[in-house]
């Protein structure tokens, strides 16, 4: 009987952080394509766009006018999924099958850059920088209102990724309840740490940079890495080596290096098929409930659509949506290609 | 203050099969859409396409003739992402963070009709019934494999839900684990048969079809409703009205209702927006684990992509990737939108 072989054969991997498996099925990454192509999205975008209603100064859909920002710029989304408002509900009894709560929230837009073409990889630094405090003060604006429980940031890039507008810019949901996945990854992470008073991301990290197989770059404060259970083919988590609890604990030097490895990430990716590289990316963190959470470490996901080029992307669909995830390319795989991309954009070479 | 009506404020739903919420933001449905609109694929195919590894007689990727069939045609799939194998594996000891185990399993297309043109809801419900008796001969004969406990039949249909070859298909894998999604629906199905003794489907189409609020289409046999907890915006389960546990248990009569409400329902979703629509689809039954699963009810689940139009979909990223799947449109409002559709193909009218 064949030894088994994690390059070669079929297997299925596990996911501390939401307890779920992922199927992997390295020898399938030789399947030819004939299926949908993405469109390629042309990389010349002007500065500003009249037509833009992130850009500076211009007015939005409901009449309003942007500031001339030159920083990071928050305002609420004219169309929020969430409302503001306090709703009165008395709970139904038939709560087998019909269990329903009301959600109470607020959800802003972070304009990353004035500049309409200027994505987070061809930001310096230090502008990058400013949308990490950025994110720190919302997260400590929102924190604060009463019945906002958790904090959601995230960014859709690129129109594959449902993203309407290219002009660089990210969303903050404010909300009352944990969201699913949010509290799955609570449960798993608390169970870990009552068991080892160290929270599994620690403990993960320490072994990963001991093996070195799937880790794309460290600094001093930061490692990012395509996680053992990842399931689209590009994933990537960053973690901070700290276990910080949240974006607030950073110290100036972390929150520099959180931005330092976010611009080589975006790079590397951008690099990878020579593209504006789509994905949606999020922070999961400790919740704004009060409560004290030394379970939470802070990472952020990155899940790119992309499989085998600008064009080709990976469809969660069937057995995926039926079954369980499926991945062609291992984890290993992919972060070794990741890993040799250069940190110089390629529209500077 | 203004009371809660579900017609209008952002609310959470609880899908008791799986154990997890949705979001559902009704007021949104007014937002806009400036994002990526999907293709139109032609309606003008030809019935034989010599070009096509699908159709009769035609050539396959590995040299193979397909028979010059007539009835549904089943073959292995050249590019599985499973293989029959057999692998020997030591269970590696690094089980927190490396958690891995090998998948041996059988994965098989089939074509529904040698037409390449002809897809569910423009076949005849006898013909619908060949492919039904497909399926249950596939269960039984890929049940039989000692290492088979559990078999996925499903279908992807359009290219935005990643199928690559319009001639009307869809694939059945057999495998050795529980995927994921069907192991946390056996869970909650059996928590609810141990407290109950009946099926948690079973009261649940009860207490729907008193409300009629959901119902898209019943005959004598069967449901199809849009679920209360439902994700996608036109998403629809069928179920059977006798708690069975897997197709094998149909009586002929039953099968023939099942070929006839599923013409019925794809006959509505082409409708709709007068386009050949798109889904993933596939279908939860029992395991063949030999083990008696009293606790399970046939049903199939329709997760259909589009939102507004043939070409708007609705993106499933960045907030329900990281927090929770959101929906604009209520289970409610998709509902009668759908069982207002005639049962009369666009196409022939
Ligand atoms: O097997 P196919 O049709 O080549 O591939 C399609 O369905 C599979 C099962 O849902 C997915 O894993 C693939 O991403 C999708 O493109
Ligand atoms: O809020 P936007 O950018 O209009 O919309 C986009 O992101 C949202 C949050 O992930 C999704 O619910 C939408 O489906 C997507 O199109």
């Amino acid at each position: 009987m064949k030894n088994f072989d994690s390059n070669e054969d079929p297997h299925r991997r596990y996911n501390p952080l939401i307890n779920e498996w992922v199927l992997v099925s390295p020898h399938r990454s030789k399947r030819p394509w004939q299926g949908q192509n993405e469109k390629i999205v042309s990389d010349a975008l002007p500065q500003y766009d009249p037509n833009c209603y992130l850009c500076p100064g211009n007015v939005r859909a409901n009449g309003i006018h942007n500031t001339d920002y030159k920083d990071p710029f928050v305002f609420d989304n004219d169309f929020a999924a969430l409302k503001q408002e306090e709703i009165h509900f008395e709970a139904n009894q038939e709560a087998t099958f019909f269990k329903l709560q009301p959600e109470r929230g607020i959800s802003r837009v972070v304009c990353f850059s004035p500049n309409h073409n200027e994505t987070l990889p061809e930001m310096s630094i230090e502008a990058i920088e400013k949308i990490v405090r950025t994110w720190q003060q919302e997260y400590i604006e929102l924190g604060k209102i009463d019945y906002v429980n958790y904090i959601q940031i995230f960014e859709n890039k690129g129109s594959v990724m449902g993203c309407s507008n290219p002009h660089p810019h990210g969303q903050i949901w404010g909300q009352s309840s944990l969201p699913t996945q949010v509290e799955k990854t609570q449960t798993n992470l608390k169970k870990y740490f009552d068991q080892n008073q160290r929270t599994l991301l620690h403990d993960y990290i320490q072994e990963e940079l001991q093996k070195q197989k799937r880790i794309v770059i460290e600094n001093n404060h930061f490692v990012a890495l395509v996680p053992f259970w990842a399931i689209w083919p590009f994933e990537t988590m960053l973690v901070s080596k700290r276990a910080v609890a949240k974006i607030t604990d950073f110290s100036p030097e972390e929150a520099h290096h959180f931005a330092a490895i976010l611009k080589q990430l975006t790079t590397k990716y951008d690099n990878l098929f020579e593209t504006s590289f789509p994905y949606s990316s999020g922070i999961h963190q400790a919740p704004t409930d009060g409560e004290e959470h030394p379970e939470w470490h802070f990472h952020m996901h990155f899940y790119p659509p992309l499989l085998r080029s600008a064009t080709v992307k990976k469809f969660m669909v069937g057995y995926e949506m039926l079954g369980e995830s499926q991945r062609d390319i291992t984890a290993e795989k992919s972060a070794a290609m990741l890993r040799e991309q250069s940190e110089v954009h390629y529209k500077l070479r």
